[in-house]
């Protein structure tokens, strides 16, 4: 009823290109759950959960099996065509046209124009703010080397990348203060941190995320932030502080939140919210949760996106939930005589591709 | 199916005047989203949102056009009936029989009369108080006169009005602590704003805040609290702390935490919660909401209201909103045998008008 | 369409003895909602609420009366045949086939024995830690005979016990710190608590619940926390802190944040969850809470309890509320392709039984 055109993926990663068998997929779909832990409970499964049961759903029919098939077969069959194979026919089957990448996490990933070519679509890269300081603080000799070589950094980043991305940012950067933290402050606390550094150190210290934010704030481009689970009414005061400065905010990953931050959405104009991961995550729930975060938000404010890192399974999993839930959701509403069908389809495009294309400033020809 | 007797309207704002245009209309249903911004983000409009399509659904046809009409069409078509006759109409269709009017807002809004007058229906006011203090402030030469004329406003708008309303101070006074502060602490707040105070300035300080929420506990009177989309919990001890004393509290406004708002309600006798703005702004999902509220509330603790404010289009989409989910989720679960049809309609009429007649001592002919 | 098995009540109390007139069983009602009040608020009755609706929707047929029919009537009817017989009735058409007890609140309760007998059923003691706390410090003369006693007896219960249960200490005792408190500290505060403490005085030093929860940890059997309608993100301190020490932790009740409770057990191997008393209390929206405690939990880390105590109608309430929505909501998503029949089968048997068997080491017949 409802016409779902081509998806944009406002945030994602790039997917293995190794083979994977039943543990190491397993584990995969543990890490999407958020978890650190590599295995589950004894006697329990990762499968067993909504997103193990959404990819048996979506993705054996695309390999040429029938729905709900067992786990391990599944697997047999993806090692039968490979791994580079399985990864064409489910990316270009997902509907997804264009996705951005944030490149910035461990591990043998494909980057942007790999997962561009195995998708038949478009892709830009999204840079990850701690791992460019983190790289910038591996080189930098001193203290005002590499604090100058940081906002060199994120402003060269800015230009090229279509997006900037933070996830220990907001999670512990602000969670003190939204104000950016005085140059003495700063000073200090680069110092503590390289001093006390080893080499491939991870940034956590919550001063320089702060100071490292503002940079980014400055350098012109769309600001996606990592919720990680926590009410986003902490960032209440960094959307404040931010407002008018030119630097979109987009919210990532905020369920179960996911109200939350649509409602705030609502109250500024620079505050963005994805929903995609809500819905990859929630399986035969993701309809339920979609017209949660369609109550509050303004429709020109929310952004699809996938959240898939690793298994293009997942990509295909956000994406499959996403228009399934969109049809029933908006279709619901037209028949109910809630909405006027014109508007339905309006506002899927505009959730589906058209918001995220005015905020990156995209202009591919899809 | 369930009938849906008239309305009492426990909390709503008068409506503007004048004549509007496309924009001003646009910022009003901004406003309604509680955003500061008169403006909405480049590219979006406050139309595309819940409340938004709500009022294209609801409203047009009371003013003889069809349902989902676009905006620009609407606003003619008022214009050319006048704000008066436009008000008028869409006041008579909304089967509110009693408005109760938060009169402390600014803005050139009509007052209780001239509302229920427009509407047909009976009108009462509620006192906001920290315009109160603000006012007596304005006109006390001395702490100690300013704190005892406040005492007397206070007890004297509580002979008057059918209630009290707090904004700031569920927000600010109640944030470090419930009870009621000492006089000595009292008396320097006082003597602290009113020194620094410009003429007409605002009551921010959260002793003097939380010192006016206690002297309107024993004003006798409902004491209405804004919970600024804040989770309620913050309010448990002001709640504990209040038990026994004769008022009673009711919180407003509390989505996206209104689960928690309803299930407070269930833990003390004095604690009740509106419903009305969570299903005005969640447009199509006004039922979903509803049936979430209806979860732990006992049902003689939950009000209706539409907090509507500036435009009469916001009283409409409440009350239809209101009518249309009580229809719906009651009537589902007589279908389902989980309520009685009796037990449905029963309740029904305690939501919509029975509980606030007895909470505010209502004693109309409707 | 989804069998139902035999289900295994995770966590629930005994029930009274007693005849119940009308206002007796009323303020049990009350008590069931979480309140300190005796008494509704003047003009309201616990009855008018999910839970009351429940009890007159599931209960008077299984005494051979209509669902629905009045309070006063399914009284009478309760006392024609007596609380034993009427209990016996309620509890052996509850479907619970294996009930594990919290013994550790006051008030004349039918033990584990009495409870299984009556029910036709097994059943197993939890041990409430505060109150075997407190039942340590009646008897120990001095700081350090209470501290050894204290360790002794935690172990000891849990060699009989088929789990351990905190209320306050999750509440009160994570507030401050996850660690387990240093050796000094313990002592200072079981001096001041011995010091201070009346015969008979309640746990309720932060220091000391933590200390407790930390020895319970130590003890091999799966500790149950209440969470009290606070965020279980309050706990995940405590959950990182407690992996791989071989514990399992049990999130009690954290309705209405079942949600973030459901995302915690995704996040660490030994962290489970209940859900009955979110079903029970919430009647005709049992299956709405459900499909959300479903969304993001992995489904081996669910556990259906009733929270019942005092009535026996709260058992058959919980468990009627939990079969029906287990039906409805898995129905639904094998329905729509979501879900094979077969997962769906399976899971429901996790949920209702299988897991807490494992957890719990459960090896008896049924």
């Amino acid at each position: 009823m409802i016409d779902t055109p081509n998806l944009v993926d406002q945030y994602c990663h790039g997917v293995l290109r190794t083979e994977l068998g039943l543990g190491t997929f397993e584990a995969r779909l543990g890490a999407h759950l958020g978890g650190s832990a590599a295995l589950p409970a004894a006697g329990t499964t990762f499968f067993d959960t909504q997103t193990g049961f959404a990819v048996r759903r979506w993705c054996p029919p695309l390999l040429g099996l029938e729905p709900h098939c067992p786990p391990a077969r599944y697997l047999a069959r993806r090692r039968e065509l490979g791994a580079a194979e399985a990864g064409r026919r489910l990316l270009r089957a997902s509907g997804i046209s264009t996705y951005l990448v944030d490149t910035g996490i461990p591990g043998d990933l494909t980057g942007p124009a790999e997962l561009g070519a195995a998708g038949a679509a478009e892709a830009h890269e999204i840079v990850r703010l701690e791992r460019l300081a983190e790289q910038v603080a591996d080189t930098s000799g001193t203290v005002e080397a590499f604090l100058a070589n940081l906002a060199e950094a994120v402003h060269g980043a800015a230009a090229d990348a279509v997006a900037l991305a933070s996830a220990a940012g907001a999670r512990q950067g602000l969670a003190s203060a939204p104000e950016p933290p005085g140059p003495g402050e700063v000073r200090g606390a680069a110092g503590r941190w390289l001093a006390a550094r080893p080499v491939g150190g991870r940034l956590t210290d919550p001063v320089l995320l702060r100071h490292l934010l503002w940079i980014a704030v400055t350098a012109g481009r769309p600001l996606q932030l990592h919720t990680g689970d926590r009410d986003p009414a902490a960032l209440a005061g960094f959307a404040a502080a931010t407002a008018g400065l030119g630097a979109d905010l987009v919210l990532l990953h905020a369920y179960p939140h996911h109200r939350a931050a649509a409602h705030l959405t609502g109250l500024h104009p620079h505050v963005y919210a994805d929903l995609g991961p809500a819905l990859a995550h929630t399986g035969a729930r993701a309809a339920a949760v979609l017209a949660e975060v369609l109550e509050r938000a303004p429709f020109g404010k929310l952004l699809f996106s996938s959240g898939a890192r690793g298994l293009p399974e997942l990509h295909v999993v956000a994406a499959s939930a996403f228009r399934s839930a969109l049809t029933r959701v908006l279709g619901e509403w037209v028949m109910d005589g809630a909405w006027s069908r014109t508007d339905a389809q309006r506002v899927a495009g505009m959730i589906a591709a058209e918001n995220a294309r005015r905020v990156y400033r995209l202009t591919g020809s899809r």
